[in-house]
């Protein structure tokens, strides 16, 4: 049940942007978008939208060279391409029940990578109990790419979106921000939480049957980048305190380490906006979940973001660029 | 309300096979694919799959160089994947209502293309009445990439399968078959077919209202393939009347325009098995609605797939390789 009124007016649809270069992208696709006639779907203008019949929808895709690199085994971008999809819709607060693979691959196909790429696709399907239903394969002139749907009913009938924040909220987080950089830029030799992300989704689910619960993403894109959406979708303000950023293991104190945390992304930690009355009960129950929450900051009324002590950091990574040759930091 | 009991153990999922090569792909997939817990959906080992909910789910991916050329505008890709996609439903009997959109573009994104293929995509929508729900953008270091996931509901409660063909019924085709080949191949220099492929939406949503109709699918990789699925799913044998083939106004009669007809693809016609005393009813539906249905063959017990007087037409195009240079016929 929502805590607030639906707009009248239908969000924009979900696109997983990132740059100003996407945004605009995204602009021009969306700009004379048929709306006529009946409305098949909700949008929630969040990173899935929801349809009429309570199935919650979203979708990624994952670009060899861009997404992954020799870093990766074929069984790990199997098992990150379903949990990257997962965790959007468990941010949203519905339940992954399936999805659609779509795999484009060079000619001939490289089959011992695709036999890998299904171990870890299935993988993280029995770990989250999801099925495969549907897909298509075609060839590729060049790189492999992974494009899944997935879908799932609303856990508590309440989607949660960004747009629901209210100033005064407190600012949570779950834990590891960071770590996927540091597995990039080689301060993690195991990239553990690079190769194989465990987006905390039992906690979305969970978070979302709260009304005090006003607002709720995952942090795909680096907690500066996505909290400036949370913030402009709820028409507020945020602050954050740099140290109560729960860093992942293997990031250092210091600007390389808040860079690291805040803007390179590839986390899937879970941001959420909570009623200050209900704050310690929300972090009871992350822990009893195991995805513990800190408390990282507050909306309030005005617009921007801002890092109590320290500028905000810029993004490190774009969809639409390369990503560094060396560490920025 | 299906007029046979669907199978107690699901069919495999659907993938849009075409070669030995994509079959073995699919393979690979499906091998140890996670069956475990709740069943979240119904496979129909068609081109869509149906959700407990009741909404038919399917997918299609689009890539440059492969499935358009330089013959097709920015706005005619567009327009073609959204067509495609519902092309897949609406041989099933689900009215297409909702799609996402991942989109995979060279960096910097060209802006006039996007722009180009949104204009395309819309204008597919509003023919259709559907909704862009959400998706994703990612840069592409190769071609552009355009992923589509397409649902809806069943128009009649009724997925119509491949697999539902009986001994006698007669196969029906809608007509146009080979003029995407000869655009293709520069018999119709417009190449309207291949570029705007405009399939029998309408009308396969009316066939799945009649139990008399027991399988039902789209052409889009030839008829000689389709055909061949149809049969093996159904357990049954075919046979197929050349002379009765509908073919598009550019093909040329002959073996060449038969192979064009039945072995190239991208045609997006319906293809039927109805029971025989519903045969003339289907076909004055199928008037009715703009989309006359030919009857071409029949359903016969036993297996394979015969063409009277004449061998198979041999593919002449497999997403996993490179089409033919010049005309093939």
């Amino acid at each position: 049940m929502p805590d607030r009124p639906p707009s009248a007016e239908p969000e924009p649809p979900s696109f997983g942007a990132g740059s100003a270069t996407e945004d605009s992208v995204i602009q021009a696709i969306l700009r004379d978008r048929h709306r006529g006639g009946p409305t098949p779907s909700l949008d929630v203008g969040d990173d899935v939208a929801v349809l009429p019949s309570g199935e919650a929808v979203g979708a990624d895709m994952l670009i060899e060279g861009v997404h992954w690199d020799a870093r990766s085994s074929a069984e790990d971008v199997g098992y990150k391409a379903v949990m990257v999809n997962a965790s959007d819709l468990g941010a949203t607060g519905a339940t992954p029940r399936w999805l659609t693979l779509s795999l484009a691959l060079p000619d001939p196909p490289p089959m011992g990578w695709v036999t890998g790429f299904a171990r870890g696709l299935h993988a993280a399907c029995a770990a989250l109990d999801l099925r495969l239903i549907g897909g298509d394969t075609t060839r590729s002139p060049g790189p492999i790419v992974v494009s899944i749907s997935m879908g799932g009913p609303l856990a508590h009938g309440r989607a949660v979106r960004r747009s629901g924040g209210a100033a005064g909220d407190q600012l949570y987080v779950t834990g590891g921000l960071g770590q996927a950089a540091a597995g990039f830029f080689g301060a993690d030799p195991s990239a553990e939480a690079l190769r194989r992300p465990r987006p905390p989704i039992a906690l979305g689910l969970a978070l979302a049957a709260a009304p005090a619960v006003h607002a709720m993403m995952d942090v795909s894109d680096g907690l500066s980048r996505d909290l400036s959406r949370l913030c402009a979708a709820s028409g507020l303000g945020a602050e954050v305190w740099p140290e109560a950023l729960p860093l992942g293991r293997s990031v250092p104190a210091g600007p390389d380490g808040l860079a690291w945390a805040t803007a390179w992304g590839d986390d899937y930690a879970l941001l959420v906006a909570i009623s200050p009355e209900w704050g310690a009960e929300a972090q009871a129950l992350a822990a009893a979940l195991g995805a513990p929450l800190s408390h990282i900051g507050q909306l309030h009324a005005g617009s921007g973001l801002r890092f109590r002590g320290t500028d905000v950091p810029q993004p490190i990574f774009d969809h639409f660029s390369a990503p560094p040759a060396s560490p920025p930091c």
